[in-house]
């Protein structure tokens, strides 16, 4: 089989790797139906994180079950399936509050820009379909596995409610179904921070009902004036740099809530700051887990489509080139169908 | 008219200061009935914080209003009143959604260790008692004016519920009031760190399961023993040092609660080891207004008595024993009476 390894920065290469099969009874192996490139396999593909070694990549993917360990009962080859890229058992204290990607066993899913996964925890991890979907949903279900589920957390870790005003920060394929979270969660006003034409079209299409070009003194400026003085009820910080969350902290309503998915690179806080402005903080990595089967039914019955996050789709064996023009900014989100 | 006036490091006098007057048409100026040194005031007295001038020291008070300016409706003279450390006017949007120390208008009211104060925005900021209180109730109110009102907003900001696991980290007057605050709010277990006989031991009277004496590594793990390897819902941070901090963040279970009111001297948060824990973050300077009049009742109705924190009451003219005495952790808080 071949899929994508990372050697380095900007060196994705599509090569041969050994198939993956059940190593564990509780293991499942599918075959992909799409897998893409996350906004966070730009952090390692710039050389801003580090790979030791060559690394298979990816880890968003739905599919088909193809094979699953003895100690499996809850999923069954030849179902459709979606999961998180952190493998949990669903059961421990942590899962059964929520919090999945926090599981006291969780393990991380790699490898999944490739034709065929192992994933662990599989009864944990993996939720089915009621049936194989048609293939216009299958852009959208793959969103749940990661970008979609990631913009709904931070909604939720925002808490996000009917009347609210919300601001996102942040125009990538999170920030972007952060918008349509909102929007689902019943949010009054949705601004969102983007000076990229393309991305200021789908955020209205998401529901935005304002966009904010300017960034630091002049975007918390002219967030301040959107809303009356008073800062935004909501704001999901969806980055992941300090300047990001410094948007984020300062223009957050003393009281109101900061929910931020980013994976924060070299961001530290100043907790006096945080202090007297009185703002609420949460965030990590989401619990798509959690989310999975509501969101699923949503794409099914039509009421959200985050598959339009992926504007450009390429064969598996062009992944390389689908990081590029992710890296360029030519492309919100790149799907790779096998 | 003689109060406290701090000078620098160490050097609190008792000394002579113009009486305070009505200023503006919304002040108030009130007798104090008691005033108190408060864990805060040894920031500056410890010189960890510099004052620039000789300054009239304290902040919480209780009294009966002596003046009111022609502006101030909702209180009148001979009304014993009790107020919060900053002034609010308890009408713009940050005061409506319950952020009075956040008030688009407030002001700091010092100079509370004196036998007269001006208090700015008196409608906004006093509430007063349906009559002036038998003389053994003046603690407990007098804790309503900071410490108590700290100790529930470290409750409040962190979620504790019925049934919930909670952790106090410190165990100076806002810790044990906040110990007292999650037995109010009905949590099962209420573990307080501590390794103070006599702070233990009130800890035990206000509510606390557990005492912890173990600190850094020590305690985490212990925390952790307690918890069945979970960590605490709800973890109350009334310190306001790195340790302290430190401590809650390693404590919390993933999707817990942390707050925090100990004012932040040089804290500092790693944004990403916060985004993986998954803990919730919320504090600041207590909107004791928001909780006034709930606690005045708690207090009226002897459900609580939090004046118990007192253990050493001076008179006014010994203010700098008073320092001295809590500098040395020979007092938990001490009560001053004009």
């Amino acid at each position: 089989m071949k899929g994508a390894v990372l050697y380095g920065a900007r060196d994705v290469r599509f090569e041969d790797r050994d198939t993956p099969k059940v190593v564990e009874p509780t293991d499942a192996v599918i075959r992909t139906s799409a897998t893409c490139i996350c906004g966070s396999d730009l952090w390692p593909y710039r050389g801003i994180s580090k790979v030791d070694a060559p690394t298979p990549f990816g880890h968003e993917y739905c599919g088909v079950v193809e094979e699953v360990g003895r100690a499996v009962t809850r999923v069954t080859p030849g179902q459709f399936v979606i999961g998180s890229f952190f493998a949990s058992d669903n059961t421990c204290p942590h899962c059964q509050a929520g919090y999945q990607t926090s599981c006291q066993h969780r393990e991380l899913v790699g490898g999944a820009q490739a034709p065929r996964l192992r994933v662990p925890l599989a009864d944990g991890t993996l939720v089915a379909t009621s049936e194989v979907p048609p293939a216009e949903l299958i852009p959208s279900l793959l969103a749940l596995s990661d970008v979609m589920g990631t913009g709904w957390f931070a909604a939720d870790a925002a808490n996000v409610k009917p009347g609210k005003t919300v601001l996102v920060v942040g125009d990538g394929a999170v920030g972007l179904l952060a918008v349509l979270s909102a929007r689902e969660m019943g949010a009054t006003r949705i601004i969102a921070m983007s000076r990229h034409p393309a991305r200021q079209k789908l955020a209205r299409e998401f529901g935005a009902s304002d966009i904010v070009s300017g960034r630091g003194e002049e975007g918390v400026a002219r967030i301040k004036e959107l809303t009356g003085g008073i800062g935004a009820d909501s704001v999901l910080e969806c980055v992941g740099t300090s300047e990001a969350m410094t948007q984020a902290v300062r223009s957050t309503r003393p009281g109101g809530y900061i929910g931020y998915v980013g994976v924060p690179h070299g961001v530290t806080l100043d907790a006096q700051d945080l202090f007297f402005r009185h703002v609420r903080l949460h965030g990590g990595p989401a619990p798509m887990r959690r989310y999975l089967p509501k969101l699923i039914e949503l794409v099914w019955s039509r009421k959200i489509d985050p598959g339009k996050v992926f504007d450009l789709t390429l064969p598996l064996d062009q992944v390389a080139e689908g990081y590029r023009a992710m890296d360029e900014r030519r492309a919100i989100e790149t799907l790779l169908r096998p």
